[in-house]
């Protein structure tokens, strides 16, 4: 249930109503905007009053909210959310970010020399995987708490702010110093590793699951949200289909779909989603130009020889090609 | 397989080759593009020896060509291929075109007004559902005869070529004077029906089935080259998925996709892809980034009361609106 | 909208409600079983008084129908039907039929020695396919006229009815000698054809499409009703989902919904469905223990050499071993 | 890659052989049936001289395996895996056991009720769960710690196994006195919990995930095994489609796939793969028939108010005839 409040009534009346509702048990999720307040109601709302409420005079509007989401829902919260990482670098509502790098980290060396380039490109965010979710136990699983070391040591003399993913409760210690915590496609519906993710402080970028509908994918996010974390990122990476020419079939309606939806800002990665490089950039200018938030690529020095996803890695240089065009699409809209 | 020949070799040498060729019992298909001359073989090749032809003087390269399409195949055709309609209209290779109108034709004062209206924002085709596919036997079947003379007519009062559906081979006197004919998506494996076209010299607008392959897409093009007509012109309209939020789920990848396997144009229908009006720009926006060569929109004066599809289609101000931004993200790349 | 009368009423009472009801423009589908009479009201029902209808003597129950399929729909006929073939083959209502034969027609001999191997396996309808779905217009398209030719004559010498799938309107003359029509999945939603079929007297078998729901399946189905043909045996042929492994995906829970919901027969084609000839006999088995009315399975004497989908057709010893097996489960149950 | 030796080999020939192998750096997988012995390679082969081995006295043949996963795989052990619970509980090779309980454990009283009835059914192990995945963070979350100790009193005083599933690897120490351990759908590729769970010694039953294919449902068990525990149990649960009639798609097929690919036994999940109570009886026979090695079903003793899932419930007096028809459908094959 949403209760939104006429335009400028005295604050000791919006604490009035806010006490009464709290004694029904219900939990209170204030949303003060630029333009009307909203009081969100979370839980069992069934004894209340509707009629009684809507006749209060600060009251100008209540709904009840059908939808299992309420913090992630845009009618708790009207205006985008704004996830700030650091003094230069946010998500959302205009502001747009490239968050770029390798697949796997390697070795300091390389994810250096990938850190400058990108970073010379206008990447924000700089990407790599020191935990890797690997199909098949016999894969390369990552550098773990090394990969790690290696991302904070090149964000020290690069600049860039750092997201790796997380595989398991039991490594967040690890992510302490980490920016933005990555959890993964497989691991969307992981409700232990979201609950716990939700009692931190860390931006989370939550990707969807394999083959998650987007209303799966607000839960999972309300989840992380209901846990006291509200810093939570989306991020579309292409679903499962029967067509077996891509990867993934990269769903972009959810862009607008999620924006619709939900206040949180909405990512693209058509690395993950493809599959193959050189879709990459096709990809990426129509999810900037249908709205997306930001992008995250993979990129490599040397894709050939990537010890995971060389594939669907861009080189530095298409990487910077690709980033100044999606820059002329934001332009032009 | 393709024989790729080295540029500058005189006629006769290439037409003593392609007889030679042909007593093989292939079929030849030429393409003599600008930069370089492809001549492919259609038909039982295992007989005839690479490495002889090869060693041809006039023979630059030969490679045997694994997909099950050949027309439709790049490979085949190196070049873009331009489908004309009219001297003003074409597709493919840096044309751009945007298809519109209503779902249905409902009379012929809607079908004028939506007409002149989508002109003006910049239309090139004018579209409208004669013989509507309707999943029930108790909906609302279209005009039939009727809808395709008042688009005629409508066309030569406002001067814009027009594309209609055809549901059925035994329909086809009725499209002789049709411009474009569509293939709905549920007709993309009607393999008799694609036959038929295959023998007409109408430009064939070829819609990807419900849950069809791209490979599945190429081979009913295939169907209609085949027969002869090599006009063909493919459309990505979204596909089933399990996310049921949107109507179907518009594959956008496949436009990257289509434009590397095959030298067809692509257009993109975001109105029966996403089914809600609100999506369509978003998606239009999006189809445009990533190449499509055209797009086809739903427009109605009066969507509420549409008798088919009102929920996605956009009114003409919606529309004009959308072109430009379109035209603005194509300036830009 | 359906409407049960009370037992025991006289038949003019019967008739008088029924002619009332058509003054308001509706369809009258009568069904008279031995438990109970439904008078199912098909068209727009909405000005029609359900309370006044439910206050007469003669009537039992009204029901307003919100399924968008009337004929097809168990509420409106509550026994099962039975769609007789001969004197000797039916499907439905305890009657369990297998139909098998080769995937293609390829001479009379060939077929001869199925059919007689099949016969004595305990089938009761010979299948065979003239007229083939090809994906590429390069493979072999079946023997058409001949190939129906060829069954009539096995017909005649062997004793068992056939079945053979139609492509297109335009064949239906050859039709004319054939006891069962077949429906490709491909053409479920070839509604002019449909409509077709629907003004013919022949027992149609409807395959569900390769990504269409039970409930368009159901649409189907009710097209061809709807033109006055009622004899419809449903088919599951397996769908299409992300799973490669096998061909197609078999929802057996389709024969239970669809038994649910409608009053068809309801087969199932494990050929189809696995793509491998060694899946068939667990499938069929499977089928045959959810309730299935029969199964059509491919049977060819020399798989490895078959002219179409050699891999999924069992040897006629194979077919034998899986009838048997089928017998047995269906005693235990 | 398998090395398959010859029978009567003495045990020297055999070590020596294995000794020489282990010298690559691969690992040994050692499988010795009653028919042959099967030794089996892990790890990189490729410098190992395929000719060199089949050329030795005792070997039969030497086979490169392309499929990723090896301890799960038939070739590395050509007999059914049995894996055993209790004395009178196994699984696999001619074993079939039925599992049934409430999808949540609620009371002590509840579980007891229903344990004693599926008992006396012919069920050979009780389900509960314990700790619930739950896709929105406002529902009920299970008992937790209590649930598991109502599972352990109930087992004292009712006599049958318990498995329920484990959400987290934090969790683990609350499983020690659990007789199975399950991994849910939405936790089959957490691989983390995987590797904790291969270093256990409990057998643990897999569900395969909502999308994924069987081959990444076998590489999870790979998971699993290459920890150090074979005992692992398949199950087909249902996989995510398109259609929303029911609940999932039931994907029988995998039953046969996987017993063909695998020697590890496969149960199958018909009550989460409809989602209704009255399709998991014919889901059951048709999972029995086509070679299950078990079925997982749930009853509750009041559906209408169980706190998940009830709709899918059967009732003790509906389990029962189940229990029954299924023992009639194994004896007949």
């Amino acid at each position: 249930m949403i209760i939104a409040l006429k335009k400028g009534i005295r604050r000791e009346e919006q604490d009035h109503l806010i006490s009464w509702l709290e004694s029904y048990g219900v939990r209170i999720h204030l949303s003060e905007g630029e333009y009307q307040t909203v009081v969100g109601l979370v839980g069992d709302t069934t004894r209340i009053d509707t009629d009684l409420i809507s006749g209060l005079d600060i009251v100008e509007s209540v709904t009840r909210i059908s939808e299992p989401f309420k913090k992630a829902n845009r009618k708790f919260h009207p205006e985008d959310s704004v996830i700030r990482i650091t003094e230069a670098v946010a998500f959302g509502k205009g502001e747009f970010q490239l968050i770029a790098g390798p697949c796997s980290v390697e070795s300091e060396a390389q994810v250096e020399t990938i850190a400058r380039a990108v970073k010379k490109s206008g990447a924000g965010v700089l990407r790599g995987g020191a935990f890797k979710p690997r199909t098949s136990p016999y894969d390369f699983q990552g550098l773990h708490e090394e990969g790690i070391r290696i991302l904070t040591e090149v964000r020290k003399r690069v600049g860039l702010p750092i997201i790796t993913e997380i595989m398991d409760i039991g490594h967040l210690p690890y992510f302490q110093d980490v920016d933005i915590i990555q959890v993964g496609a497989r691991n969307m519906q992981n409700f232990e590793l979201l609950k716990e993710l939700g009692k931190t402080d860390k931006p989370i970028l939550l990707k969807r699951g394999l083959a998650n509908t987007i209303k799966e994918l607000l839960m999972s996010a309300e989840y992380i949200m209901s846990g006291g974390n509200e810093r939570v990122i989306l991020c579309e990476r292409g679903i499962r289909t029967y067509e077996t020419y891509t990867r993934n079939t990269l769903d972009l309606s959810a862009v607008a779909v999620l924006h619709e939806l939900s206040h949180l800002p909405v990512v693209v990665d058509p690395s993950h989603a493809t599959g193959a490089a050189r879709y990459v950039r096709p990809m990426a200018l129509a999810a900037a130009a249908c709205g997306a938030d930001g992008l995250m690529i993979e990129v490599h020095n040397d894709p050939p020889h990537a010890l995971c996803d060389g594939p669907q890695s861009l080189t530095p240089e298409q990487f910077d090609e690709v980033a100044s065009a999606v820059r002329r699409v934001r332009e032009a809209l």
